[in-house]
């Protein structure tokens, strides 16, 4: 019965920050984002719901109760709007869209709201052009600093608040929103799944039950630059063989402890075909099921660093840049989402999602929808019509029995 | 006798290009390279030598007999002004230098030249901007297409030609120039050991036998990009596995066929912490004692990356960018150098020098001085005091036998 209003809607977004050669780039503030966030407002006054920005520039739209009030005890969904460079159509806007066919289905139905329900797109969830993930979450619960927020820059020396500025944002008001945040009696965030768990269950759609904690360390490697056609092997320091050491390490390792260890960041210095480079940064991902088993693994990665850097006579350092604690979605969301929805496959995920961030504060739940490609933050990220519907009517039956 | 003349030469040379961070950036046709092209005018016009600029962009100083006509059958030496990116001081000057600390240290001794002396420095040799080594040498030879030359293009896009031109040089003049070449009787070009042959053998000085045969492949990795934290070991395709055993295995066959082999540019997309990588570009820089060595280190090379990318799922594909055969300094100026200078130790080289270019065309010989560090392209290159006035009186030593 949604399928018209999930068609339309995902019409429209379809050509915003399309890439040429592939994928989309809606970074944060850019103008494709700002094109994303006006599709938003479109969307959601066509429908007459209410919009508004908040102070730390995520966008909500509201379907009150006849006679509202102010929303609270309401149910809110949502997600992102912003993607990373080169990434897919799904990441982020699914939710979005998903939320507003869901609330075109139960009116269709002819219900009538008793709760308010609310849609909510996060602004700078990828954190691909300021480096810090889930900004306008992170924000409004109070675990991002405005301060250190107002002063990141992306790779032009743009800072977030001249950023925010352009879009006429304010980035004065930047801040844990405790308002804007009680207003939520239960927070589901839909997904387009980013592996292949519901693949390998045959399922369209399941159900999250954590977040892997994890963490980003970098590696600063330093060798000894040098001309390449009369360095003997012997003589070298070549920080790459260190480098390719620790890359297939961290992957020995990861299969060992059952875990995630990626690096798919590098600088090399002076990075020329003719030099032995000088030193090389590295930047390494690492996830795992639970925080003693991330910190064995980590603990293992470093130490086989040592000694690759040893053998090949370069230095290393691995500094932690940054460290996400486990993620549980236990209690009354998750358990409202399996009342409603009766047995559904559960899955953890070893990506962050704004749901994350508000677990803390609110009841949070998330829905994953099948990604047959199971490929994430790329083209081939992909939800067939079908899944996608069912995970539209999942929401609309959460949202009904939260409402009615 | 000559270090006086060496000194005030270097001191005057020193600080042009010189990096806040280290090692200096004296990339062609930039303000840097053109600060050092003044140094050379100085120091010839202050010798009262005639300066020229060849249609090429090389610069000449002629040091001509009395009643002295258009130079003929002349001792010319020399090398190249421009540096490497974070390169040393030695490099090239150390050659420029020389020959005019050469021709102060004849003066002094009275010596009344029958031939003619040519200083030269050969534009763009290092290649650092445009991506072409010996670019003013191999134009001269009529081994570089004056239109490709003209299209090159730097990081900043802009073209050779534009460059020259901003240098007052213009570029319509690019070309084989038979008539600069044919004026040279003998080449011999004075340059910093790049490795440490000299200091294995205790000797101030040496003589180069040849150049190895070199090339450049390129090798493009394609793999699946994704999220790396959602995506299992098993489902990666990931093109910074195939890199690292590639690098690894290169420096494995580099070993194995006594050879030079170096991974030390790499452009990874999108190159951010968070995905594993889509594609990998790679250079591979491979060099050997004779050109059947070469083709099989690269072949083995070849075949253990299409198994490293066969075992990951990924695709490679090699491609030569270049091919440089090997030149052997044999013939009447190596054997000048032999008969005026007495035994010395004889070294081949691994790196591309102007002498190779030039060795197809007329005697050509090699010099080289100690390098304590062996180190090259980097500021740790270093040649004492003693060991390059070792070098200037050398090179006085095989002009006067010359010219007298």
């Amino acid at each position: 019965m949604s399928a018209p209003s999930y068609q339309s809607l995902s019409a429209a977004l379809e050509p915003v920050g399309k890439r040429p050669g592939g994928g989309y780039e809606r970074a944060a503030w850019t103008g494709a984002d700002l094109d994303c966030r006006a599709w938003f407002t479109d969307a959601a006054q066509s429908r007459g719901l209410q919009v508004e920005r908040d102070r730390n520039g995520n966008l909500w739209a509201w379907w009150l109760p006849a006679g509202g009030a102010e929303p609270s005890d309401a149910f809110v969904t949502g997600s992102h709007l912003d993607s990373v460079v080169g990434g897919g159509a799904y990441d982020g806007p699914l939710g979005i869209v998903s939320a507003f066919a869901a609330i075109d289905a139960l009116r269709e139905s002819g219900l009538e709201p008793r709760k308010p329900v609310g849609v909510v797109a996060f602004s700078d969830e990828e954190g691909a052009r300021f480096g810090v993930a889930c900004v306008g979450s992170s924000l409004l619960t109070g675990r991002l600093d405005p301060d250190r927020a107002r002063s990141l820059r992306d790779g032009d020396g743009i800072t977030l608040a001249q950023a925010m500025s352009a879009a006429g944002c304010d980035p004065a008001g930047l801040g844990k929103d405790v308002a804007s945040l009680h207003r939520i009696g239960m927070f589901v965030e839909l997904h387009i799944e980013q592996g292949r768990g519901l693949v390998q269950r045959d399922a369209p759609i399941g159900i999250g039950t954590s977040i892997w904690p994890h963490g980003r360390w970098e590696l600063r490697i330093e060798g000894e630059g040098n001309h390449a056609g009369t360095t003997q092997l012997a003589d070298r320091h070549d920080p790459m063989i260190t480098l390719a050491s620790i890359v297939l390490s961290a992957r020995a390792q990861a299969s060992t402890f059952q875990s995630l260890a990626t690096i798919g960041r590098v600088s090399i210095e002076p990075n020329t075909s003719n030099a032995v480079a000088a030193s090389v940064d590295a930047w390494l991902d690492a996830r795992s099921a639970d925080e003693q088993t991330l910190a064995a693994l980590v603990d293992a990665i470093d130490r086989s660093a040592r000694d690759h850097a040893a053998a090949e006579g370069t230095s290393i350092s691995m500094t932690r840049a940054s460290l996400t604690p486990a993620v549980v979605f236990a209690g009354a969301a998750r358990e409202h989402l399996l009342r409603t929805l009766g047995p559904l496959p559960e899955l953890a995920t070893g990506a962050g999602h704004d749901a994350g961030i508000l677990a803390g504060h609110v009841p949070a739940a998330m829905l994953f929808v099948r990604n047959p490609s199971g490929v994430s933050h790329a083209p081939a990220e992909y939800a067939a019509e079908a899944d996608a519907l069912a995970g539209v009517d999942a929401l609309a039956a959460a949202m009904a029995s939260w409402i009615e």
